[in-house]
């Protein structure tokens, strides 16, 4: 009669997923764009979602950080998922965070974007409250337990403030309950732990190991990573794809010039005055800023409290646009 | 047409809030009793609210840490909002917290939070995502110009992990745009900056100071604080109520007494073993323990992914309660 | 034939202090002045010393945090405490830090300023280097058994980034190891429990339990602390002093008056413009200026690589001054 | 008359450097072995010292994190320099940490390693201090203005509790304060800044930039690094030495392979049980046991107040050698 089964439940595994596992290749967070009014522009959103799939990726991560999920209300994220997942119509897989504090939120966040058609979730650990690894692996086993479809692993200290051990991790993999990692801890050291780990462990099959940054991705699939989930990934699709095949093709040397291009543009993400806002402000206030630049979304708003960029800053992001050969 | 007012707009100052102003005593954060199957226990819930009424406080505080708001769903967020001002009929002002990551989402608590009738709300800065004073106060300024009821600040570092300054509480309440602080820092000497600086300062009137320390409650008082918001005082109500009585009459020498034996109560945060669990499970679930113990509640779960107490250990926090003369 | 004697070494206990046990009062933590070349103004340290003990304060602090401890080098560090051991002439007891990161370190300070004639040694956690609780009480044991005077534990986690627990310093308390706690970790409601924990343990006599707050003496004092070592000391020694016996007088309402004029005059270590400068440099530069303004040292320089206050911000350091009747 | 030259002095630009320039290769942070009393053991150091040269590196850091040069007193850090700078003769350039505090303390440091004989130093930022990037600047420009030898920066977070810029790097290498970066970061993507943006920089010539990290050197070296100072490599220089040559062959699968081998043989560093010492304590103690089962040393004694590890934690460590082909 509990409603939480117990988080020791042995899952049946693998849980079928709609799409090939692991998942490979480049999966963009995909930015939401809004209006003036900080409403979420549909339209945009559908032309950013064609510029992406377009531009080749393998598959799309909704309501994660680049996507503003914290500043999006549940009504704006269900609008996203929706959206999303209609319009590409099964075309690639659709990831979707559950972003939230504890458990039971997050179990609320996974009803409503797998109502609305995503393929898989993407969790962090617990937040805002003081956690313990064992708390954190109860979290992923009751979630995994009541999730419709597979749950990744989402680390991104940065934001939660605990990092997720390369052991809890292979654990949990091993166990069924996790399907993947999205490792955003910017410690390559630690990720190569999962990733020869759960290469080498004999309960270890499909899992798929993405890394959130845009900066090394080279290094990442060089050491066996499935692919990347690169912010930067929304301005310049093509430039990630590009840089994924000649990864997967061994072309050590012309990956790193192209990933050497994407670490100029990606600077861009300073170009925000740091007297005067944050770095989320920053960073997403020039993704967007190049995506109306480019010409794909209407507005380049970001959502409250975020200071926008001032004009010059924005100028600033279309001379990185230029020097990427992007304008 | 901007669905978001200009966070520079003046507020009408100052305004009204339906308890007299300050808020003055002890308004405890209410824990959230929970069923076995970790929905909350109205009855539970409402005996609760008879403890601490009877124990003589002088308002209430849902959807706090200790009310465990991180874990509970909106639903469960409004059930305990309506039940308790429900119960409350008016007697006690209710301050509830509007607990999330940013500005639009905060927002959509306080629209739930007052549509179940709160007398105020209670807001930290934007967490998870990376923020700016400039944007903090932005935050603040947009809540209070939208919000029906006042805001309170809740300064939370050990969640939030960013510290509000005593000069940005200064000028938010200055500019009419805070009604009052929650101080939860643990900072007692920035909490200081702050109580003296609103006494002395010609534009702020009726500026509530609480502290959110069950361990230097007197201290608080005796520096100026208008009262105390002390987790513990689910459990023992009665006697911060009488901690809060003699330094309002300036006994401190049995203020200091009380507030001792108050302390040693306290030490029952710590029962749960910190190789199984975090402090938020040994913390909370401790409270409720002797809650259940004292025979207020009928059950003693805390929400996933927290880790219960042992029998050993909830035998420990009996021995608290009986140490400091509560069974 | 070991050269450090087993950290479970029993200690005779209670070691003997050359001052009155516990050690009550006043006990600033004295600036070093600095020519223009950054070497010791012994003339100028001298007159500061002159300064302190006319004030009529009841200890000395040398080669802390206000003392720039971590930016003198060794040499320096002997002749300030060869300079107040001589010019003291044991009229007032003098504490010495010794600040390094571990313990052979550690006891090669203690050595030197023992040497030097220092009566008691302050000792933080290691740092720098990644620790731990049972290394903390290790490091701790072995100095305390190798030290020929008493030892005081330093409680400074913005430097150490380590907290001393309340548990680990009763515990070292009670075996002899410490002889008292200097807290400057901002966290009243932990020292607090070092407080009631030594003052109610049956193993501990004659601990000596210090602040080094400047803006809630008042508040520790009424909890049961013997003393403060407070930076602003060295400015308005006379202020600290008078605050402290009215406190022990238990006049809190002239006390809490005292204490907000001393938290004005405070302010001051806000003065640097933190575009320009750390903590530190507009901290320890307001003390110097302060010093240096009320003709009590020739020259206000800090200690490389801080960053020396502008005219302006020394000004201002003038008005704090002017404002609290001290100049 | 300034003791302290202004910082803003123009260097000589480029400093003559004893050795070729950049500095590329293999150059292990050499652990300092001690006899059963703690004190340096010079005949074990010289026996590490000649399987480090034998193993095929290409230089050596001495008083490194690795060298234990946090616990090492004066005394004992000029033993070492002056062993193995003696020892070694110009075969192989010896680069030495100044790790202190602040300016005038790492001077003394920089003064004495350099009297015995290092070629470059290694210099941190400050820490225990508050600091500001300001400041940090001026740290190294004073220190390069009054150093004999090149000095390299030492980007350490996890110890320093500050991360080098990789804007304030390279401004620093431009001016020619700085002549090379280890960089223990862990953050492989700021690294990546300093290398592209050193390789690219009109004013940068001849920087050396070396990695700290065991784990990832492939990585570092395909993005452009010159060199490793892994601490695993005084268990294993030859390993170290082989997958250098490996990548800089553009071998990159068998380097990959070897990589992954001396990862494995890496997880000796987390032997150490938690809940009994911290992480230096294990890491070093598990490089120090494995090179006394290797016969390298005499004594796997590590300084005070680190933990030994246990009989069974040692066997371990030999466990992890014998799979690493090492026994």
């Amino acid at each position: 009669m509990t409603a939480h089964p117990s988080p020791t439940t042995t899952l049946l595994r693998p849980r079928f997923a709609p799409f090939s596992i692991p998942l490979t290749g480049v999966v963009p967070p995909v930015c939401t764009p809004l209006t003036p009014e900080r409403e979420v522009d549909v339209p945009s959103l559908i032309r950013l979602v064609d510029h992406l799939v377009d531009g080749g990726v393998d598959g799309l991560f909704v309501l994660g950080s680049t996507s503003e999920a914290a500043y999006l209300t549940d009504a704006q994220r269900r609008l996203v998922v929706e959206t999303v997942t209609g319009h590409v119509a099964g075309r690639l897989p659709v990831l979707a965070g559950a972003i939230d504090m504890t458990t039971p939120r997050v179990l609320d966040h996974v009803r409503d974007v797998t109502a609305a058609g995503a393929d898989a979730v993407v969790v962090t650990a617990p937040f805002y409250t003081r956690t313990h690894p064992v708390e954190i692996a109860r979290h992923y086993r009751v979630i995994a337990t009541r999730s419709p479809v597979p749950v990744f692993a989402y680390d991104l200290p940065v934001s939660v403030h605990t990092k997720l051990s390369a052991e809890l991790v292979l654990e949990l993999a091993a166990d069924g309950v996790l399907a993947g990692l999205k490792d955003s801890s910017g410690d390559l050291g630690s990720f190569r732990s999962v990733v020869t780990g759960a290469r080498s462990h004999p309960d270890i099959t499909g899992f798929t190991l993405l890394t959130g940054s845009e900066v090394v991705v080279d290094s990442a699939l060089a050491l066996g990573a499935d692919g990347a989930v690169p912010g930067l990934g929304n301005v310049d699709p093509v430039g990630y794809v590009r840089l994924f095949r000649l990864c997967r093709d061994g072309d050590w040397e012309r990956a790193r010039a192209e990933q050497e291009r994407l670490c100029a543009l990606f600077r861009m993400v300073d170009v925000g005055d740091a007297a005067r806002m944050g770095g989320s402000s920053s960073a997403l206030g020039a993704f967007k800023a190049a995506l109306y630049l480019r010409g794909v979304i209407d507005c380049p708003a970001t959502a409250e409290p975020q200071v926008p960029l001032s004009e010059g800053e924005v100028e600033l992001v279309g001379k990185y646009l230029a020097g990427a050969g992007l304008l």
